[in-house]
């Protein structure tokens, strides 16, 4: 069975062009503001993922529950220090960021005790997975909101992560197992929701996206750097940090004050703003990241 | 009256899993193979803006009949010779990228014969607007589609530009006039259409916008660059550029082979998607442009 906690978003923009209680809305600034300790969560250390770069880390957080052969074997691959030293070898832009062993053949890196080939997780049967629905009108799927704080569509039979900006997913290539998490990607660009059930997605970025999403284009084909000098060298990649876990924050998504913070973003009541849309989607809405320090 | 010249796409998921026809569709390569020459436009010149940083060209072409006292209001201002030697001063991760004279004050460029204030020009009667409608469910707008080869959406009695990754727009403060053109930004994320309707769009980037979205972001609030030494220069920004208008080319929206273009977006064919998806979505379905070179 499809468990559904809704949250109650009244999309009544006629009524509040015309309603006094409208000014009454917080803005998102003050919803964020009035937060409780409770309303944010700390993420779980054992499922961080942190990449190291010359210029500082990328925090990612992984998604066991939806994929948990993939991140298991990412999780042998990071254990066994397969990344380190490895490369960024593709920015393309309005797209996406990938990471691999820039060698092929018999100069590729050996996957040590991971898997060459894993078994897909496009989706997960919905019946076992609680979803907080936002009230959307979504171009891609019939149900959308968050489940475990990621962006998540279903169907109503199944439910699968979304690629919004920030969401880290496993390449591979035409075979659906072809894809083992030695090489994982980055959107970094709107959302190619059109990759949703055909490719596995592992997990969000958390904090450090902009030294992913600055990168200089690649040149070639596909946004591919086209030659090593352009690679962006892959100190480490790791898992399960403590000390980030501390350092981060993440707005919890199953609160009333996150009904709050969408209805904050739904009816922008900033002055800045004349047209209070009355609409959301759920790219639009990914969970904000703090930090604790 | 709303004149609507309404693409067909068939949104039946169902029967193309089954139906034996679904092979014969072409996939987005195939279709881009079989364009003639006439299913691609040359911009118009005169509605071409040319910003030349000191690694390349950025190129845009306005939308004068969507904002026209705006785009007026930019092509005094750059035929002045206005924007030359000004910077980049934002750089926001997943929203935009700014420019506009850093000098505030007495030390800041007179703008010439161009208007302090200009009205704003969020939306236009639909009435004398022909929109190519894509079947889409949008999350902010009823109707969505292109008009003059622009991202476009309607609610059947206005019609607007919508904020999709690349579009160029106007800033403002909080008076809706006080947008001018001498500050203005270009998209460099996944869509804000919160924004449509409430900020005058006046274009689209059609090459070079890697040279925006790539920029180190900004470390001060909202992505502003906190030190002169992080702003991008400016050499110059031209109107009218015919040597870049023969370079160029965009798609149309207006022809049959545009329609056969969204449906291969529409219904995945590629041996590698296994999952057609059978949606469409209107920031994701951006008219491509080619070199004509």
């Amino acid at each position: 069975m499809l468990k559904l906690s809704r949250i109650f978003l009244p999309l009544l923009v006629a009524s509040f062009a015309t309603n006094a209680c409208a000014d009454e809305l917080n803005t998102t600034a003050q919803v964020v503001e009035l937060l409780t300790a409770s309303d944010w969560r700390k993420p779980d250390p054992s499922q961080l993922m942190v990449m190291e770069l010359p210029d500082g880390v990328v925090v990612m957080e992984l998604a066991a529950d939806f994929a948990p052969k993939n991140v298991a074997n990412i999780r042998t691959l990071a254990e066994e220090h397969y990344f380190d030293g490895l490369a960024i070898i593709r920015s393309q832009d309005n797209y996406v960021v990938q990471w691999a062993d820039p060698a092929e053949g018999d100069d590729a890196r050996s996957l040590g005790s991971a898997a060459a080939t894993v078994p897909p997780e496009f989706q997960r049967s919905s019946s076992d997975i609680e979803i907080n629905t936002i009230d959307s009108r979504d171009a891609y799927a019939d149900i959308v909101g968050f489940a475990d704080g990621f962006p998540t569509a279903s169907d109503g039979e199944h439910a699968w992560l979304t690629h919004c900006y920030g969401m880290v997913g496993v390449a591979r290539g035409n075979e659906t197992d072809s894809g083992n998490g030695s090489s994982l990607y980055v959107i970094t660009g709107h959302a190619p929701r059109h990759l949703d059930r055909n490719i596995t997605l592992v997990g969000r970025v958390l904090s450090g996206i902009e030294l992913l999403s600055a990168l200089p284009r690649g040149t070639g084909p596909l946004g591919f750097y086209e030659t090593a000098e352009e690679y962006a060298a892959i100190v480490s990649i790791r898992m399960g940090d403590e000390a980030m876990s501390d350092h981060l924050e993440v707005m919890r998504t199953d609160t009333d004050a996150f009904a709050e913070y969408l209805r904050s973003r739904t009816f922008r009541n900033e002055e800045w703003f004349v047209e209070p849309t009355g609409r959301i989607e759920l790219c639009n809405v990914i969970p904000p990241v703090r930090n604790a320090d």
